[in-house]
């Protein structure tokens, strides 16, 4: 293939070569949701008017598409006290999912959620309370995660700084990854949380698309399955940190392809492990209502030693292939 | 050419064809600069430890480079309010010159300044303020722009919601627009802001960048080549916020290309009509210091009717194409 030394996109539309330039049809970015706020505690500043309108709850998205896209869309949707970085090139600076996916054939969305990275949230109630207007009880519930806590919650190790053996997290490059992280204001927001309508409305505006969510948004796709089905092609949660109620209604999920998918070392861990079996009762509850739902453990299938952020682990291309594979076993066109 | 309807890389590196598909050698992100902050304040949620460490002053970094680069890297560095957004798809759905610059085969690198988008800002004190443990006044100055306000300030007209005869801003996209607007840290940041150092690291790491900077980062480039020249091969400030004085030390910019660029209406607006006059000045003082500094307004070359957000004017493109030409002529590879 003279073509493939150039570059080009190879036949199917993705770049099968990883090392190879990548072509891409189409790449931007746009915003979805939000709604206008007034406000009168915008600032304290003489240079900016304390009163007046802003846009809040909007969520960012960035996009590429291959060439000829040959897979489903899907919306990579990030966790808690992180940004869509979270999918961009690992700490260790390998690529990330956010091109490997593009490479792969999928029109691939990265999505910064609702208050975060670069999705505003609002300043009001800061400065309402800096100018004495209201108590601190009115600030906003935002918190920062510790790297020594989250460690734990990563799964890096069973405590700071101890490393579960044969664990893939590249921790020689750790101190950029915290970088990553930011504050989180996940409990400043109403719920659901503003990312759920607006990953409604960005499915249906793609005609179909899968969403994969980690963590803390592990629960979203299924929250904008039961919002509106339409546009849900199919739900792959990453160590998700709640799944639905097995008690509730399941109708939503009839007929859906879902994956819920999990690293190593969780039984070990006393928060993901009753995560791990809520998310099991789940997958039966759905299954009986008609689901097509999985839940897939990485070390089951080839991938020990996969942490909570997997999709940077040193195999974290691996189970990206896998992960392709699995798509197109359960997602229809 | 066969090759090009394929969507390879047209010779040079860059692909002239804007509608093909884009042909990238290298894309991804990373972060430069920051420092580990230890903090009692970061939660007040069981969840979350309220001890521990966290990075803060980073600098997010996204780049993509053309298969052949044939000029030298560029860096975006948006302005006051805003994040990386501002140089990636305009808000009526045309191409950022995040893209644009790609294809003309400069490197392009998009930063968001340190507290804002997907760069960290440390929670602490509105954690700390919120427990009682500290009065109000420990709040950091956070601010918002509003609409009303902003809409003078990028001179989309006179006053809100007035606009200048024959200005170019895509208004019909307004609402768009808006929802790039964050909460600006900036005043809640240690001087020289930390962004400056992170660009110099950057500009290093490059082995030579032009810096172009817009608004509230105007002054960054400069402060950066004071703080030190290497790495600093142009500067591009564009409608600065202010530019140095012209009574300070011009050493750190003899031989060195700068452009500061002005759109149109400044003269009728009370906020950037002195920033104008200084920065004449600026020009003017370090040019006698050996600068090779020029000043552009751009109704003067053929772009009447800019906006302060002339990135994402109707001829923003026109504009790029100028000014690509300008680096041409001015900035050695």
């Amino acid at each position: 293939m003279v073509l493939s030394s150039w570059g080009c996109a190879a036949p199917g539309g993705g770049n099968s070569n990883d090392a190879e330039p990548l072509t891409i049809a189409r790449q931007g970015s746009f915003f979805v949701g939000g709604r206008n706020l007034k406000s009168d505690n915008l600032s304290l500043l003489p240079a900016y008017a304390p009163s007046g309108t802003i846009a809040v709850e909007q969520m960012y998205v960035h996009f590429q598409e291959p060439v000829a896209a040959t897979r489903p869309p899907v919306v990579l949707v990030h966790g808690c006290c992180l940004t869509g970085k979270t999918w961009e090139t690992t700490p260790d600076g390998r690529m990330g999912w956010d091109e490997f996916f593009v490479r792969r054939g999928f029109p691939t969305y990265v999505v910064d959620q609702a208050s975060r990275g670069r999705s505003a949230a609002d300043p009001s109630s800061i400065v309402q309370v800096k100018a004495g207007r209201a108590g601190a009880d009115a600030l906003p519930q935002v918190f920062g995660a510790a790297q020594e806590g989250a460690w734990t919650i990563f799964r890096f190790g069973p405590e700071y700084p101890k490393v579960f053996p044969g664990m893939q997290f590249p921790l020689e490059a750790q101190a950029e990854f915290w970088k990553q992280m930011v504050p989180d204001w996940l409990n400043a927001l109403p719920t659901p949380n503003p990312t759920v309508p607006a990953l409604s409305e960005l499915a249906q505006r793609l005609n179909g698309a899968v969403l994969m969510s980690h963590s803390q948004s592990g629960i979203y796709p299924f929250q904008t399955a039961t919002l509106d089905r339409r546009g849900v092609a199919g739900i792959v949660s990453i160590e998700p940190g709640a799944c639905p109620a097995a008690a509730s209604d399941m109708r939503p999920f009839a007929g859906m392809p879902i994956l819920v998918l999990w690293g190593d070392y969780v039984d070990q861990s006393p928060r993901w492990a009753p995560r791990l079996k809520q998310c099991r009762e789940f997958v039966e509850a759905a299954n009986k209502a008609g689901a097509k739902a999985e839940m897939v453990m990485l070390a089951d299938v080839g991938f020990p030693g996969a942490s909570h952020m997997l999709m940077q682990d040193r195999h974290s291309l691996k189970i990206g292939e896998w992960l392709a594979g699995w798509l197109d076993r359960h997602v229809a066109r």
